[in-house]
């Protein structure tokens, strides 16, 4: 147990996403989540700073998408920097083995208002992360935020997609044509 | 204590508005607002769910923004029955008569990550209100959805500026404003 524990985030959050649905959130303690996942309570706290943390994974979406806008090419428009975070961000947790658990762990988000709660507010980062990064290429502020926001919701649109199990497309597909589609009608004239 | 106390709600968050400023949120217990207020804890939890509802006001933003958007004339393309929105919202909680009360509750929001994903969560609420209720007057799904992810956006800077202490415009001439530049910013090619 000393050791080090390179997937002790991935088995935490599946031990709690399992315990969850099993009893709910408000009768899982976090040392029934270290319990289950086979580490201990301070291991969970060296991950997360609270129980309604670890299905969120700490900052790594902020960072993950923040990261990929920095690393556009200089001469990508803001569009197409948010582009390349949402690819990331599907890179990260939208990839067909993490389908399942990515189902499931939005199931619980919807069934638990304090979850619900921690989720809107990562979202809320993370558009603030993504805002950052834009002005740090240059982006004029209002730009980018008015990007971040638009990035932010067809992340949410091509998530809806993704989950469908009709759907065959992957979620960097399914992102780009979502962000082309807001985009669309964020300048049409609307009626 | 027993008769009908019209400015409850308003009395309890200004109570605990004050109790939060002064000994922080953890430290404060809804009993602790009531007796401050001079009502009862049953009278609390007639207006409010749990202790961090008391400085969001129930339900009662998103039903006022929805309110004015379904009350737009007919021929209001959705930015006008937005701006309407904003104008509403503005009446209810961004009067200058009001702009103390606002101040602080944001810096308490700000100093409080519980409060801080109530906050984030009411946010999401107002903006799925608002789309809900563009939907309703025909406009389609997307259009809706991005035009009332805009008027947040508008809404944010708006409120930012209206609480700059050099600050002389009424809130819904800076909502106006503040829409008309994030459409702006929208339409342009972002670079």
């Amino acid at each position: 147990m000393a050791r080090w524990q390179p997937d002790a985030p991935q088995r935490l959050a599946l031990a709690a996403l399992e315990l969850f649905e099993e009893r709910g959130y408000e009768q899982t303690s976090v040392i029934d989540i270290a319990e289950r996942a086979g580490l201990t309570k301070s291991t969970f706290f060296r991950h997360f700073r609270d129980k309604r943390e670890v299905l969120f994974g700490g900052e790594t979406m902020s960072a993950r998408v923040a990261g990929a806008i920095t690393a556009a090419p200089a001469t990508a428009t803001a569009l197409e920097a948010v582009a390349a975070a949402l690819d990331a961000a599907g890179r990260e947790a939208f990839t067909p083995d993490r389908r399942d658990f990515s189902l499931r762990r939005r199931a619980v988000i919807a069934a638990h208002p304090e979850l619900q709660e921690r989720d809107a507010l990562k979202g809320l980062a993370i558009t603030a992360a993504m805002t950052t990064a834009l002005q740090q290429r240059g982006v004029p502020t209002l730009t980018a935020s008015v990007t971040a926001q638009l990035a932010a919701l067809a992340a949410a649109i091509a998530y809806g997609r993704w989950s469908d199990p009709a759907n065959t497309d992957d979620y960097p597909t399914l992102a780009r044509r979502a962000l082309h589609e807001v985009r669309a009608a964020a300048v049409q004239d609307p009626r």
